[in-house]
């Protein structure tokens, strides 16, 4: 009989594993205030990503939440956010911390979400240069006056869980943001996991 | 005596060229409701593009306007949005349009904005497998509530122009939007222009 596999991410770093489609998985914030970054790859061809870009004009909308379906940069269906136990904030607009960010910020060797994936990218040859758009999931990241973009704070508290659906075989990257400089993670860098379900 | 370059760019193909630090180009809507899709890619390494997704965060905004600096996939500051004489819409939040969008419409044969990027990848060595997210200049693509995203028309008039300022080498490729299916260019595909000014 199948079980659930629960991957801890300790803080500031990053898990990867290779789905198949119709498996799930949870994204958890243990400790609460913490976001993720999600990526997906598709396992037939590891250059395309699932496309922030593509999918926002494909939903209509700006935010990710459950019922979205999200697609690739060939725009095909990759993966469906089932449910979520947070208070809804996800984000899709504002690019992944990277080493760039914490040279500008004065910590040039802080660990960052790009380099999270950079690390994951190598361990299972994708071949990726620069972050794709990530899925900030519990990120507090909002529009305001439909134009301003502040970076506000995670609400997500201990234990909630937003769970995704694979719709194609992939790659599924995920970062617990390191970002302690930029306030927006009340929680500050904490653990955080991925639990994929039987 | 130096003197401006105009390069016409028929409608529903793009066009290319490098420009050098401190040289401008406007990019002009010859006979209106039209929309430009615009990348610029580094000329010390053409892998780093212009990101939306890291400039959006930059600006704390999500419309392109005069006034803005556009940076890379590194944080660099690689242009300036420098006057506007359209009506001032422009997007960084749609992907451009590509084969597997006109396949999805039943068109499957239809030129794209990716595919007129690819077109000038190819004769300039740029390493491009998805293109980039475009500023969409002259796009009506409005948010509203805070979060639906609309295909707008085009509000740009006969002769309007946007001009930007490059703030390092690279290449700027610019497409003329060949959508003639979803209804957001009243000026249907038409011809544009970039002018290199002197």
């Amino acid at each position: 009989m199948a079980t659930s596999t629960l991957n801890p991410i300790p803080a500031r770093t990053g898990w990867s594993g290779r789905l198949s489609a119709g498996e799930s998985f949870r994204i958890i914030d243990v400790e609460g205030g913490q976001c993720a970054d999600l990526w997906v790859f598709c396992a037939d061809d590891p250059r395309e990503p699932l496309s922030a870009q593509h999918t926002r004009v494909h939903m209509g909308e700006i935010y990710p939440r459950a019922g979205w379906t999200f697609v690739t940069a060939r725009r095909r269906p990759v993966l469906r956010f089932v449910e979520d136990t947070s208070p809804g904030l996800h984000d899709c607009l504002v690019a992944a911390c990277d080493s760039a960010r914490y040279e500008l910020l004065g910590a040039p060797e802080h660990a960052s979400c790009e380099g999270n994936l950079l690390i994951e990218a190598a361990k299972r040859d994708l071949p990726v240069t620069f972050a794709p758009q990530p899925i900030n999931v519990f990120a507090g990241f909002c529009v305001h006056d439909n134009k301003r973009l502040e970076l506000g704070d995670c609400e997500s508290k201990a234990g909630d869980a937003a769970t995704f659906e694979m719709l194609m075989d992939g790659i599924v990257v995920v970062s617990a943001c390191p970002q302690d400089i930029v306030a927006f993670q009340p929680g500050g860098p904490t653990d955080m996991a991925v639990e994929v379900l039987a």
